[in-house]
């Protein structure tokens, strides 16, 4: 059979201990299901700084550029506060986004009927939710020029620039709409056309893409603000959302939230299709590194699982096997299997990373 | 006795419907408290479009300029949607707020006891919530220049421009921590410094302030996605948290959302003092202007006359007749008062938005 390459990028704080936990998972499929993974492995972040001074090497960039997929565990953590904005962890995964053309951020937020209570949210309002944030993930403010700090009669302006083409934001709705289109057919965009010229054209762009090529799915427009509202209020309203990256950024970390299931949230990043058929591909989970409980065996490793299994299906074909794999996630939290940010109130006894990554090998 | 000048803007929507009831209240307080209100009334948003071509014409601008504070309902429709952005509803409301100068926008999310099983939040997590948000008002994405919708090679792009001064980051830092210092003493400042220039330098000018001037406020800073995150998560952790113009709109709402007292919750818009050393002043409730309960007598006028009360604090100095206001509203709402808004899934009869108003004016 084919071989899937797959660049793995631990980074820092807890991503090395769940990344050992995505192994086991590989490690599964290779010996069961004749899969065969060509993975190798890279630095981003903190640790690519300590070890080359920058965030991300121009080989692992090169190498990320030639796989099939890569598999990002987190960057960031106080030791690297104080580095120039240029060399900052963040600038890594930046880096790989841009230079991989990686536009689609798929953003599931779903809650999981073991964990609704969880939610500080109550049941009945997050129960059974599944919504999926499309987030641009190129463009936008985070990448716009002229930015930076410069200097005006005798103070200092800090500027950023919001800037979206036509073509940007088609690409990412037809993402989008494709998606709603497995789904139940439903996509919302949000901006602030009310103010925001550049929101105006986002609304205009996608309402034609819907017009001449996906009529059948069903389009609404949102103002931002009131999709940050409506989202606390009834988040079970939406199917897929679509967004730009500042407002993708902020309305998917509350989404997330909501379903108060943060540690078991996975996301993929995906780009044209490469010479060989499959999309550019990134994929991390939407948890940060945990500076405070990292190296201690306490870190869920569920998200970064899961992220594997996007993989599986994004980038390998392998949707039979994403969706095994999805299944024994949810058989082990059924039987109660639960990591230290899994604990209710009711408390009980955590079980580790290690054990969580056990248990998951054990249900598949 | 002092006369207090007031202007007050009704705008679209249930707007006049609410601000009928702030006149009774305005009247009780010139009968029973010796106060005397110089009010007039204009026009702002769609119903100024309808009349004059302009969502706010030059008189009632300069109206604005000459009174110690302005009143607003609410603004927007259906109908006007599709107008040219230039002559848009919202068009009437930022320009009051730039040529007033308005930069610190103030958005109490409070949860009132009464009210706190209709959040979709758990009671406990909610419940005697009480934080701040600053927001900045006349600056960064909402008026930065280069915007607009331009022309590159054969397609075109949106463009808007984040942009801050240093002492457009210093002024509404100052008025947060003032505000912090007679709450709780703490002030969260909320950006994307890890991606954003305008956040680093937004960073930096927040600590300076707070080092060189409010040294004995508790000052943390937070990425604005986490701060979306840890609204949802735990409220209850912020005191007076600041933000810039886009972020302050998104987060605003969210947690206005998080309360459920959409319909409760007012705002205060206040600029540097004039020359009688009252500050510029625009109060307004959260809540739009609701097209669909228009005319019906349903809406809540309890935001707006919470607006009218921040209005007699800030404004007017009358910090005990604003006490008093408040009061006069936990008093209604405990004996049970409720507009169809309120009502819960228990069902009840709701009273109507002049029975609302009336109940308040008696419990005073
Ligand atoms: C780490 C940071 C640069 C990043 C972002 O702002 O995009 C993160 O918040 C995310 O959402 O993936
Ligand atoms: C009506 C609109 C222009 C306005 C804004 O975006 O500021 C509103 O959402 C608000 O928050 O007051």
């Amino acid at each position: 059979t084919d071989s899937y390459s797959l660049l793995i990028l631990p980074g820092d704080g807890i991503g090395p201990e769940v990344m050992a936990e995505v192994r086991k998972v590989i490690d599964w499929f290779q010996a069961n299901r004749g899969m065969r993974f060509d993975v190798s492995e890279g630095l981003v972040g903190g640790c690519a700084y300590d070890a080359h001074g920058t965030p991300l090497s121009d080989e692992t960039m090169a190498q990320a550029q030639a796989v099939d997929a890569v598999l990002l565990g987190a960057v960031g953590g106080p030791k690297y506060d104080n580095l120039d904005f240029s060399v900052k962890p963040e600038r890594g995964l930046l880096r790989l986004r841009k230079e991989m053309d990686l536009f689609a951020n798929l953003r599931p937020a779903q809650c999981f009927d073991a964990l609704a209570d969880f939610s500080s949210l109550k049941r009945e309002v997050v129960a059974g939710l599944d919504i999926l944030i499309v987030r641009e993930l190129t463009s936008g403010v985070y990448f716009g020029e002229p930015r930076g700090i410069f200097t005006e009669g005798n103070e200092r302006v800090g500027i950023n620039t919001q800037r979206y083409t036509e073509s940007e934001i088609a690409r990412v709705a037809r993402a989008a709409f494709e998606l709603a289109r497995k789904r139940q057919g439903r996509l919302c965009s949000m901006e602030k056309a009310n103010v925001m010229e550049s929101g105006i054209l986002w609304r205009e762009v996608v309402q034609k893409v819907h017009d001449e090529e996906y009529p059948d799915v069903e389009l609404s427009h949102m103002y931002a603000d009131n999709g940050a509202m409506q989202l606390v209020r009834n988040p079970r309203q939406f199917d897929v959302i679509v967004t730009d990256n500042l407002f993708g950024d902020i309305l998917s970390d509350a989404a997330a939230m909501l379903t108060g299931s943060l540690g078991m949230l996975p996301s993929a990043s995906l780009g044209a299709p490469a010479a060989n058929g499959r999309p550019k591909a990134l994929y991390e989970p939407v948890h940060g590194s945990a500076p405070d409980i990292a190296g201690q065996g306490k870190a869920n490793p569920i998200a970064c699982i899961l992220s594997f299994a996007m993989a599986l299906r994004y980038s390998f074909g392998e949707g039979q096997a994403a969706d095994d794999l999805e299944a024994a996630v949810e058989k082990v939290l059924a039987e109660g299997a639960r990591t230290a940010d899994l604990m209710g109130p009711e408390g009980g006894t955590p079980i580790s990373t290690s054990a969580m990554g056990d248990r998951i090998v054990a249900a598949l």
